[in-house]
């Protein structure tokens, strides 16, 4: 684990702001309020926007490094601090090649009424999978996924685990499965290749 | 194709409102603000979000019937017009069977620098191979689903393809693949069920 940030870093910043646009997501979604509301609210996020949208990277986040030349993932899919699509994903390394992160799939993630969308679950075992193979610096890719949905994944806290099976060369063999209070849902087989 | 929605309809509010959502997802992991401005939009963001969050659907959006009994499934991760991590897939099925649809996927679906999440290739791809198993009122749940990553795909304009290869009872059996401006990038093939 690294140290947490100071509350006024700008990763705590960064953070604290990703939080709150994950919250508007979420509320994007469920919000019951009047026409006229949400037409305030629109204008309220635009002028947020404006603001935040004067100078920005171009194109993409990329992996950033920081002053000691860490690389940063800021703007990445599932363990992004600045991506609100990101849940995000705190990836749990075990000294025994267990790789796992505790997660809790709201409103957002949704696919049949109160489950997670299965793709969602693919997305994040795609991840907790390939973490297994990942060596800093040198990222693995993934080279095929097999997903087995066993039962439907309830909205709500969720479990990610995966480990290596084998190792052949460049190619990481690797296992998980997605679950919750009702037991194992979705089961996963992939390979993650180091690129040359 | 279903008509345009009025201009000022809900639907066409909500789908504003969600837009600047995504925009706002999207300058939040790209903004080089200074720490003041950031801090700023935060507190701006916070206020929309308690405008939108003082009344709110319990749990998640689920599928709601509009004023016709048709089914709106506007909090899905993938189609939802009120889910800002949808992009979302606008999905169009041709008389033939076959299911496609185009989409431009940007930094906040960011895997490998440049290069949209493995994972995020998988969801869409669950989703558009699903859609080929889709009846009116009797969605199909994932029961496998392959995927083999053939060439990085590039962030930017991506196309969606999908069609069955055979149905055998309650199984329908559906290949498809990811293409971009370098070609077919993700292939995937997979079982997806009618739930008795």
């Amino acid at each position: 684990m690294s140290s947490p940030p100071e509350n006024d870093s700008p990763e705590a910043l960064f953070a604290s702001l990703t939080n709150s646009v994950r919250r508007l997501v979420d509320v994007t979604i469920r919000s019951q309020a009047s026409l006229d509301t949400i037409a305030s609210a629109k204008a309220t996020i635009d002028a947020a926007a404006d603001e935040l949208g004067q100078d920005l990277i171009p194109g993409s986040f990329g992996v950033q490094e920081d002053q000691d030349g860490r690389p940063l993932a800021w703007g990445n899919a599932v363990i992004g601090l600045r991506n609100a699509l990101a849940p995000p994903l705190v990836v749990h390394h075990e000294s025994d090649g267990r790789v796992w992160a505790d997660v809790t799939l709201g409103a957002a993630y949704e696919g049949p009424p109160g489950h997670v969308h299965g793709g969602i679950c693919a997305l994040l075992l795609d991840h907790i999978l390939g973490a297994t193979a990942h060596k800093p610096g040198r990222p693995a890719v993934t080279g095929t996924l097999t997903v087995r949905y066993e039962l439907g994944t309830r909205l709500g806290p969720v479990q990610l685990q995966a480990h290596i099976d084998r190792v052949e060369g460049v190619k990481t063999y690797a296992v998980g499965h997605v679950s919750t209070s009702d037991g194992i849902t979705v089961r996963a087989q992939g390979v993650f290749i180091h690129p040359g």
